[in-house]
């Protein structure tokens, strides 16, 4: 098979060396174009990422010989195209939003579908925020998302903040065995990785905790009403719920996000803690049973140890792309509590994006 | 004047050590009796903890040449109040539960008060939990403990466990002013300090999180209810709210806990988070106002910055003895959430059974 | 083929689950025994760990289900040899020193081959410490070791210290060169890892070094002068170079052992650096002619950057098991200097271990 | 007693908000004027600190009410003098070396003297690199540079680099007592906050070593050379010795370089390593004999304990501007080998340049 030539829209930051690593042997997909910030256009990629690859992982030979282009240049991708070098692209811009949004939008005007980390285009309201085992059918959007904007190929998909990522699924699985979270308060324990690269400080955050990541908060709580929502008219209606109160912090962890989650049910409750248990590692979703080549074997994984899961422990369960829960008990103020774990840049990130890329062509969007 | 002389009871461990470093320079306090395990009996105290001494700061010369007593022999420590050298014991014994009860207990019989941090005692109900800025009017119940147990000059007192001595002196400011704190969510980042020495392995917390911590979560929500308690009949009753929710992680910090929480008050709400910082930093309690010691000049300080408290930055604020406080903004489930931050080994530990022992001083129970 | 089936003494400390999780998939070995203390004895090997389980890697089912015994009863491993369950041993063996002697003796007396971990048996100068990169050859003082013990098909064979690993292979390179070193200053940041579980104390170790690890220095300046030694009258002769100074630090670090070297060659040096480089990255010994399963394909990796090796980054550097070296430059006062990395609980040890076992069978030793 | 008024260049940065933070309650000295970078210049110190300030230790509230100026705008420095509000200046200037060169030079001939941390004028051949107990006679040179220069009554005087600053007095003690190191081979294991802030991303150093930090040996080998030089003819003549080789990490703790040294004598050698522990504990250098404000009672602090000087409880050791060492023993391969340590930022930064002009205002050069 005759892989899809692929590009990676900063590809030289925390996540774009993600994408690049994580799509070395990729069996549908090639890196075949690479585009960062202008300080890296024109220099090979191995150059570009001199000094500053964060990854123990190292990036494919044909990679390090890739000319990296300037990412505001949507013209070379473009070209890239036409040569049949970028069928699409991962977008991992770290510039500002509205930057970002006319960027993402130039490329997709372009013909150049995007699959896209930045967070620029998570309240447009026909652009879907997709967890490839939550809201698969919000890529049902794209086609209305095209014809809006007078795209033919090109289209906007995008993922939501790693933050929330240990706690989409299992919220969701509960759901849809007919139990609606409605209230939810949730503190993190975030890794360093996920502010990017240089990031957080070694000053701010050895022996230290930082009890606040900006606008973390926001969008952990904004998101999921989104993604639990329903594609109406050409457009994705935000759910009412769950209610979520978010604090987020910053700890000395190099991957793998952590959160404590205390829940409320509506009305109808699970009958036991056993109950939920089996719910979770039942779950199965359309990438499981697709069998996408990226798709944990098990998108909730349940630690029965009544100290897991733990990032460096866990981070890595199924390639980085499974959830890790554990602590599953009552709570003493709502219905229950419980500990998630998921890898900020792999499951959390250019993993995820990954996934829902190869969602995407087996949905015809991509090829 | 002369000091009263005290003696510390494991003496060698985590906990010891600080209130050793902390009686350095006591203006009431010397240490002049050092007990431990048998391991350590008959040891000068230097020898004792060679190797093991933890604390930046070093142990007053004469306590390095005090020679080291076995904690279970209670008739050492009635020789040493006979001579003068033990007036009193602070307890930070790490044996058992059952063990701790027992000494403890046989060491008030011999007419020695104890002013203890294990946890053993914390329900017994005519043992009072203090935190002085909170229920310094539970020290009302020793005469009736002594009388109950039949003791004359011995009694015990204890402390609350550390995880919990961020936020009592907040709830407490606002149930003063009239609104209560129903429930309580609360997340904890503690430090590794918490679980003495060696405790916690390097290879379980360097990169990691632990989400556990074995009991802490049954005492930060049973413990606040005994300490808002009221007196009666002799005995402790506890109060029936708030009721709390706690989630306790282990972080790769030193020194310092870390909470975040979110709240939710009966009926009768403030009427805007300035009305609640201003009842926080105006907040001034029986410490303050006697001036003891030990006693931060600010019980409850408030940090504008976005990102404080910090373990790192804030721990030691004013002699590790103050409670930091910051990010007060509204709930999105409950009313208001917050981060709270105190010293555990001072604090939370040595420093503040100090501060019990000088407001039982001043209180009369102590010469 | 059939797996050899061989078990793992000390199977529940942290060497012993690395030896259990790289046998996972070993192509050649199957684990279907393991010992480990008396506490341990009689439970299910998951039983026995869980909670004290470091890995990331999980261990193989089969291996979770094996009932553990106890180390010290050789019978039950002489027992198992019969009924085929454990053709030969690895040690990772956590006692005294003499106790683990006398042990690994008498598994070799019961027919039992020992390939060690323990540091006891390295000074026995009929045992051979083995790299199996650098000293190859030392495996022939196996039959002379049988004869003069009256062993038939038992023999000890043992691995060095971890501190040593990353330098060896360069060391043992350049003298085949003809290029002796005759000097060696040596600073080492060694990971907690090496001291085993608990082992290193976070209140140790977090936001701090530890200039000391007890007996790491005498071992790092002695055992290379026993591998680099020649095998005479049935004994190894120890080698009279390189005179070696060590510093051992503990930094805080999970896996992987740096070492910073200055060197001063005999009167024969190398013309240039790059002479040194050439050698380095082009050196192939027999593990590599032989392409046992667990060699690297390369076993020192030379890296240009001028901040590598980092241990993060580079320990996992083929499977582990190869040596990165960096940084190469004239020194100042001695010839060259440059910083040398190995995992030290996979290269190190457990990996160590096994590749040390797979030449051995090459050679006739096992089976 | 009046206050001598001093400025602060580059005073938001981590050796700025240092000095900032030192002179808080200094006896002699009082911060009135501070500079920074044209971004933080109009604002009040304490807005231009607001989330960046790095210190437990807060800065004093006269400090946060001062208006930051352009550090490249002498002039205004120059009036804040004739107003009474800026005798000297201490210069943490973190620009290019060229720019800070030229505006040092520029403070002096204005007529502020300049009391420098930045390594800009250190190989200046009349600019004295001073160490106040090694080496104060080098002020001698400030006439002569003032008179070349032809400035009345500006000069600069500079530190070494923080690297050096744990075993130059070590060293200067034994040449004193008439034996002279030759040969040196040192590794150090240095503090994040050696490279100021944000300087060293988190990602780089979380569970990791860097074994490179740029113009570190170079700087570690050379300037102890000047340091031991001789004033001649108006300029500093180096010494021959003795010859170091640096090998400088990077590791993950907050403050506090540890280095490991072998040493190598001259022709004479102490006859013991008890005479070497005598020669450092009894070492008083002139700062100690004057008694200036910031001097450590004891210079040089020798820990018998196999294990120290470790950075979090040996850094703070007098003020945190003593040297402390340990481990001293004979060296494999040189004479002898021993660890050391000192405050990268108090020592070998803010506290050794404010050491610096106590000791030139008591010779007559600064008021």
């Amino acid at each position: 098979m005759t892989k899809i030539p692929v590009g990676v829209l900063g590809a030289t930051g925390m996540v774009g060396q993600n994408y690049i690593a994580l799509l070395n042997d990729h069996p549908w997909f090639e890196v075949r174009y690479a585009a960062a910030s202008p300080r890296s256009a024109g220099k090979k990629y191995r150059d570009a990422v001199a000094g500053r690859w964060q990854l123990a992982k190292a990036y494919a030979p044909h990679v390090g010989e890739i000319t990296v282009e300037d990412a505001n240049d949507v013209g070379r991708a473009a070209a890239a195209f036409k040569r049949g070098d970028c069928s699409f692209v991962f977008s991992a811009l770290e510039m500002g939003r509205d930057a970002v949004k006319a960027l993402e939008e130039a490329y997709a005007a372009a013909g150049i579908p995007v699959i896209s980390n930045a967070s620029a285009h998570r309240w447009t309201p026909d652009v879907p925020v997709l967890i490839a085992e939550v809201n698969p059918h919000h890529a049902d959007i794209i086609p209305m998302q095209r014809k809006a904007r007078g795209w033919d190929r090109g289209f906007i998909a995008v993922k939501p903040n790693c933050s929330i990522q240990g706690y989409m699924a299992p919220l969701y699985a509960l759901a849809k065995a007919g139990y609606q979270a409605e209230r939810l308060i949730v503190s993190t324990l975030q890794a360093v990785s996920g502010a990017g690269y240089p990031g957080v400080a070694s000053m701010d955050i050895i022996d230290n905790v930082v009890p606040y990541i900006g606008g973390e908060e926001e969008k952990s709580e904004k998101e999921p009403l989104k993604i639990f929502g329903a594609v109406e008219n050409g457009l994705i209606q935000n759910a009412a719920l769950p209610k979520i109160s978010a604090h987020c912090n910053r700890v000395p962890v190099t991957d793998g996000h952590t959160a404590c989650i205390s829940l409320e049910f509506g009305a109808r409750k699970p009958g036991s803690i056993e109950e939920i248990k089996k719910i979770w590692t039942g779950f199965k979703a359309l990438p499981q049973e697709l069998d996408l080549p990226t798709a944990p074997v098990q998108a909730i994984i349940y630690r029965e140890e009544n100290d897991r899961p733990q990032p460096r422990k866990d981070r890595d369960a199924d390639k980085a792309m499974a959830v890790v829960i554990g602590r599953l008990r009552p709570c003493n103020v709502f219905d229950i509590r419980f500990t998630a774990l998921s890898h900020n840049t792999v499951r959390g990130a250019a993993g995820g994006g990954i996934l829902n890329a190869e969602l995407l062509r087996h949905k015809g969007y991509l090829q």
